[in-house]
Parts: C-alpha cells; structure tokens; sequence
C-alpha cells in the first residue's frame, strides 16, 4: 500500500464532517470508522430493509457505501476548499451480500490534481471472517474553490 | 430501438413480484411503473434523507434505481424459471441529482442465454423537463433452475 | 441524438491532423471516414494479423478503435488549444468479431468544460450486414493551453 | 495475494500455447514473460508505431496487453477443455505510456465455475523504474466443451 502526505492536516475533520452531512448515511445506518491519509472504511450492520428480491443487500446499497469510502479517501488527499464528485465507477459483484456486517475500503490508486483514481472493496463479516462480496474502480474529481460546493 | 419476441408471456407479472420483494424499493420510496419486454421504468421521489453531502440524491441511490430497471429489463427476456443476479455495471455522474423525482431506465442491449447486456439512464424530472443525469452500462446473470433463488 | 455546436469551426480539420499523427491506426490499417460535430466513424478492414487465439479480433483491437472515435468525437466540441486524453472507459464485447470490416462509432453524452462523456459502438459488417460486436461507455479530458500537447 | 490451486496441472503450456496463436501479439511485439496460477505477465517494448496524437502508446494498446493477462491469468485456472473470452473490462489511463517498455499484470481476483473477476495493471518501466500507467477490472468468461473454441 502506498502512503499519502495530506496537503491538509486538518483531513479528518473535514472528511468526517462532510460524512455526517450524507444523510443517506444515516438512513441507511451506515458508520464512518476509519480515516488515514487516502484509505477511508464504512461500515453497514445487515438490515432486511435494504435488500433485493433474493434477501441479499442490494448492489446499489453496497455501491452507496464504497462510493463514498473511495470519494472520501479521494478528499483526505485534497487541499482545503476542494470539494469532492464522483465522475463515475465500474463494480462488480463477486458473491451475495449477506453477513452480520458489510465492511467498505476505499484507497487511493492515484492522485491527480484534478482527478483521483480509487479502488474500492466490500467484505461481508459473519462471525469474524470476511469474504470479498464486491470491489470498485472509481474517478473522483476535485471541484476547486466553488462558493456553493464544499468537502 | 430493439424490439424483443419474450419467452415467457407472463414476463411483466414475473418483474413485478420479484420487484414488489426487493424491500429496498420500499425502504427508499421507488415504483415500477412501466414493463416492456426488454425494457423497465422505475422512478423515485426527491427525498432529503437520501442525499448526498451537497443535498443532491447520493450516487448510489441513483445506481440502485437504474441497477434493478436494467436487471429487470433482463429479466424480462429470461425463461421461466431464471433469476437474475448483476454481474457488474459501471456508471457515469453526468449532473447533479437534484430535482422532484428521478426517472431511471433500463433496456437490454444484447440478450444471451447466460449473460444479458444493458444500458440505463436516469433523468432528474423538473417540472415536466427532464434532465440525463447518470448513464449506466451494466451485464446481467441468468441463473436458471435454482431451487433457492428465482427471478 | 443531440446536436452540438462546435466551438472550433475548424473541428474536423484539427480532427483530421490529429487522427494522422495517431501512427497506430497507420499500423492496424484504420481509416477515419466520418466527423460530425460530436460524432465519429473509423472503419477498420479485418486482418489475420490483428487477432486473438480463437481468430477473432483481439478486444484490445477493436478497443484502440472505438477509443479513438469517442476521444475524437470530443476532442470536435472543445475550444481550439485543448488537448484530448482518455481518462477511462468500459467495454462489453458482446459477439465476436468477425467479418470484412469492422466500424466503430463515438458520440458525445454529455459535454463538459473539463470532461466529456462518450458512448461507443463496434459493428462487424459482412456482405452489407451490420452487426453489434462492442460498446464502451468512456470519459475523455480536455486538457487546455498546453505547450507540450495539442490535440 | 492469494493463491490458486490450478485445476489443470498442464495450465502453463495451455496458456503459452494459445497466447503463440494470437497473432496480434507478434504484431506488436508483445511476450509473454511469467504464468503462474491466476497470475500472468506480458511485456511490450515501446514503439513509435504503436502511439497516439502525442507520442505515447495508445491507450488501446494497453489495452490489448492488459486484457490477454487478465484473460490468461483466469485461463490457468479454467479445467481443461475450457475456452476463455472476455466478457467486459474497465481500465483508468493514469500517466502517460512513454518508457522503454511496458509490462502488463493480470491476476485474478475471484475465481467462478462460469465467470471469473481480475485484476490488471500496465507499468512502464524506464531505467529500471516502474510507474504504474494503467488499472484494469475485468470479467472473463469459461466456454467449456466447444468443438469449435478451445484455450
């Protein structure tokens, strides 16, 4: 794993608090535990209200956690001001997202100045052991100095 | 656009129960409303807790509404008997999501008897004009004669 | 399909030179045939020489194709002085390709200041039939006022 | 990284064989350098008539070398009597492909009866320095006992 210098070190905070404003966070119960300089995890508990027609989470559920795993990932690495955008992401699914938990990792591939490249990955833990259900790649742009945009 | 000859007539009340258990629809407040075979419409109301942290709807909201049109599009082409599980899909953010509902389609572009290919877009609706908002190309699984899973 | 209005009067000439420093398409025999505001058509007769194990033409071939005609078709739409690079895309190979020719059109989804959304579509042609062999969904990047690159 | 057990023990000289048939790679120069389970190297020499507008290999280029590892690297764990083909792939074109030559890794990263995932990176290698230039996620599928497509 490659290791990150921040230009921001107030990164935590401002990745933190952008996360408390997704209300989708929120709705969904999902949980920020884990911020370092370009890799950020989210955790989600299973929950019968998110699933597909088979009673696994939906696909779009585990790609609103490692979405935003990757963009935020993406926006530790970014200067203050920047505000963070997904331009688009390709994911596939490996087995069916069911467990106790799902466990979203986003990291950094590549830092650009406009553009960051992430990779992304979703365990489901059931008793301790993970399995690989999913995993990302993914373009975030930085939208530089923008008075209505922020984080 | 293709038109499709589906081999199961029954094809639209299949999509509608198997949409009618993905619990996740509920949970977010999305409806089927149109079933063509080879082609499925599902739209969400604007809702705040499904935002992002700028208050435009979170990508992966909008990729778990085009996801199931473009599964169910599949699904609407498979034999009886079938389930349909996504392989992967990628997707481009074109605008914000930002608007009174969003519209998302999906239609089959290639239809194999194991791999089924499709492309879905969603629009944000504002006052009667619509707006492309993300585009989605995504491939779909038949898993026929599962004892455990179905459509 | 839409219709753009290109910045640059001068599209399809800048287009024209720039596609003729492309040695690659000298070296797979490719031709550009057509360039419309936003649009563009390269046509590439098959070759023993171009395939992969099964005698089909490699993906990565038919690749180099259809990314050239969607990075054209954006490079037609931006301000004279831009440079166009890929920042990345995704392919279904969907049949395989075989026949006389292959020709792959790129168009504009959504034109962007810094990103340009494009789609893109392969097609085998045999005896004036026409069929789907791959599509892309790409992002290309309009780098302005470089010294080093143009184009 | 993890590791595979191949269910074909002959699955080196299966995969050096049908990488000797596919003619493109002789085209361009491309060898193939290491096959391991679920893991195989292409190297490609730089060449000028490989390049694009600016003088870098052409991103589908790349592409072609990227994508026969990642479809080889899934191959060596495919039975025997299995065909592989590529069912889609996403790359991000991070740097410029300029340097002496580039070497393409696949690996896979989930090994099915039917589909299987992998992972690929293009590195170009200058003076003895690796920069990475290129990540790819791909989906391959397993065709097996076709008369007509082996390997």
């Amino acid at each position: 794993m490659k290791t990150f210098d921040p230009p921001d070190p107030n990164f935590e905070t401002r990745v933190r608090r952008s996360f408390a404003r997704q209300q989708v966070m929120e709705t969904i119960g999902a949980r920020l535990t884990q911020v370092a300089p370009g890799a950020v995890e989210i955790e989600l508990p299973f929950r019968r209200d998110l699933t597909q027609q088979h009673g696994f989470l939906h696909a779009g559920i585990l790609t609103t956690i490692v979405d935003s795993a990757c963009g935020y990932a993406a926006l530790s690495l970014m200067p203050k001001g920047s505000a963070v955008l997904t331009v688009e992401y390709k994911i596939n699914l490996l087995s069916p997202a069911e467990g106790e938990r799902m466990v979203a990792r986003g990291r950094v591939a590549k830092a650009g100045r406009t553009l960051t490249v992430c990779a992304g990955d979703v365990f489901a833990v059931t008793a301790g052991q993970k399995k690989l259900v999913a995993t990302m790649l993914a373009t975030m742009i930085a939208l530089p100095d923008r008075d209505d945009l922020s984080d």
